[in-house]
């Protein structure tokens, strides 16, 4: 099928956005198209990319705030996640999905329990993911065993949906949580499967105090020793590093994701974006999950990407709004190695059409700043050349709301 | 009129909430009423209390991002302030109300210029504000006597406009640009006419170092020392403050703004809420002006408000929702003094509704939380008894926004 985005405002010019199969196939000049939408009175964007969540833990939005860290996951995160089910899962993602597609995203990068589920979800959502399996392994081999069981499963099943636009990934969970030998049956079936790797690292100082005080050495000193780090890899968080280490990530070519709500959600520090700027990290933009943010909103997340820096750097001029449209854009598709995230000929047909006329973003003297700064209203979401919303419509929102709301009750309640 | 919002979620109970004129008159048990309002599916909650803006700045949201303080208030604002006219401050400010109230604030504390004509339009829009004309003089008599004209003629006009949500306030604008003899003068004119003072203090450090290089004072000290801190004294931002002048604040009734997204956006610092909250300071919370905002929005406002502690403090239990929602609602009403910021029997009808069936309201598992770390999408919005808003459409919603859009072209392009 083909699309055509008529008058819509690109780039600060009036224009026609011909979408062709899944691609974007022509800019400019009036074409004809088997489905045609009027762009007037809005603004075409590259669909956001999303490179750091936990799309089912929607389901514990607002089950826990205000809580010490470990208190938090013990007490709270962690008895609630043992009782989830496949199709706990499969409702938190059609969640998940129909909050990320009204509010502008078009791709996720996943990491949580029955990925498989999540591909059930994803595939009827229309989303484009990478969907990685939790890998744990604390030490223990049968545990080990049973995260590489899961993982094989997931990837099989995941590819066995046939679709370009989900695929599977890794998801060892972190440092604290997995072995070296978990970390390298990981590094190795990742070559061999040629798949990204999804991790959490440097989130806490104690996280690599903690290593420091077990192993002598630093993270990721660690890492590269095992070989650990490779273009293959993303890390969410990458708070508590130091110059030597940004330097080597960089040389490694492993990718990074910055979670700024969920930082300052959970106090776990303030990301070094100087330093990684000042080495040319590919740096994008994640939420994390629901029950540290609480929501899935990257338009949200960029003004606290940009604004934490500004306060902590003490410089009104830091991380200034074009940069921050860079990192939950073409910057996530750069880190997951998409050809999205930007709107050109020859680019994955994901566009959202945001509404020019609401009042948070009138006047409209810069589009990226009412974007980053303001709050927009998403009319139009096309992700893989099809239309998942349109007039702020998509289809049984109600129905997955309410499915959501009596799965979540269940968890907490059962 | 008699309006009954049937069946509505209130303090996580259902019930009936009856408005007779401009009051709750019941909570609870069917009435019958002029007009009813189905509340199944909502939420009510008290209006929120912005007590810090400048409304009609909505006609700069994003003219002038990412720039160094001096620069973005010398080059830009300041040159496009100068050519404001009464007819840009009514749509700016009538943008202003809208914005507001689809956001669901139902009073704001305003200073800037040419309050009469904001008067005007928010007479039109129905809400409750607090407007000061924005004083001057940098020591200069004339200067003075102007701000001293316009003042006095701001506040005879809003006084006959004989409508009691609708008050006028004295807006002397900062330290730095007030002199002694204009503070004393606005000391005396407010006990005089019994009006609040809404005043701009301690935003930056250099305004207190300069202070102390002018005058070899510290400026609450100064203040005090003129009688100026008084119960009558709104501050808004209040962050380069030591122990002492904050119990010094408390001991004259003095009452703070706090405005996070806006000292974020200019880097002026972290606003010290563990100091406020030992001394037991009435902590209300504003949005500052669209120009360093961009948004009035009072949901992300408090977002920003606890996140930015938690991650100052490096504790992730600082300014817990419960707190921080006070701080937007019952806080806002004390600051103010007016008798609003909660759903009781007998307070003023300032309520809104705020839908439970959206995608990142759902689950919902603390209603707070889903308000204060989530995105509400707020459906019905009554202040002083009247209906602003329901289902979400504001009458004139596009009229405004075309008349905003063509002032603020004029007014950057002029």
């Amino acid at each position: 099928m083909s699309i055509l985005i008529k008058n819509v405002l690109l780039d600060g010019k009036r224009t026609h956005i011909l979408i062709e199969d899944n691609i974007i196939s022509k800019i400019g000049e009036t074409q004809r198209a088997d489905y045609e939408i009027d762009g007037m009175d809005k603004v075409a964007l590259p669909g956001l990319i999303n490179t750091h969540t936990h799309a089912a833990m929607t389901l514990l939005r607002g089950y826990a705030d205000d809580y010490p860290l470990q208190q938090w996951l013990e007490e709270k995160i962690w008895p609630v996640e043992k009782k989830l089910t496949t199709e706990d899962i499969y409702w938190g993602v059609k969640l998940a999905c129909l909050e990320m597609i009204k509010t502008g995203t078009t791709t996720f990068n996943d990491m949580y329990w029955f990925e498989k589920s999540a591909a059930d979800a994803v595939k009827e959502m229309g989303l484009r993911a990478f969907l990685a399996e939790a890998f744990f392994d604390f030490g223990q081999e049968d545990v080990r065993k049973e995260s590489i069981k899961r993982t094989e499963e997931a990837v099989k099943y995941i590819r066995s949906l046939g679709l370009e636009r989900i695929q599977p990934a890794l998801g060892p969970h972190a440092p604290y949580t997995v072995s070296k030998e978990g970390l390298e049956w990981v590094r190795d079936f990742a070559e061999r499967e040629n798949l990204l790797i999804h991790f959490h690292l440097a989130e806490t100082k104690k996280e690599i105090d903690n290593f420091i005080k077990k192993t002598g050495m630093r993270l990721i000193e660690f890492l590269d020793k095992i070989s650990f780090l490779s273009r293959r890899l993303i890390i969410a968080h990458a708070i508590w590093l130091n110059d030597e280490e940004v330097k080597l990530l960089v040389k490694r070519g492993v990718k990074v994701s910055h979670n700024p709500v969920s930082n300052m959600k959970l106090a776990s520090g303030v990301f070094p974006y100087k330093l990684m700027k000042q080495h040319d990290v590919v740096v994008s933009l994640g939420t994390d999950g629901c029950a540290s943010n609480n929501n899935l909103n990257m338009f949200e997340e960029m003004k606290f990407a940009s604004l934490l820096q500004k306060v902590h750097s003490m410089d009104p001029t830091a991380l200034p709004k074009d940069e921050v449209f860079r990192m939950a854009t073409i910057n996530g598709a750069k880190a997951l190695g998409i050809n999205a995230g930007e709107i050109k000929e020859s680019k994955l047909a994901d566009i959202i059409l945001v509404d020019l006329n609401t009042p948070s973003f009138a006047p409209n003297h810069d589009v990226i700043s009412n974007l980053v700064y303001s709050i927009p209203k998403v009319d139009t979401v096309i992700c893989d050349g099809k239309i998942l919303m349109e007039n702020g419509k998509v289809p049984d929102e109600e129905e997955i709301i309410k499915h959501a709301e009596r799965i979540a009750k269940k968890l907490v309640e059962g």
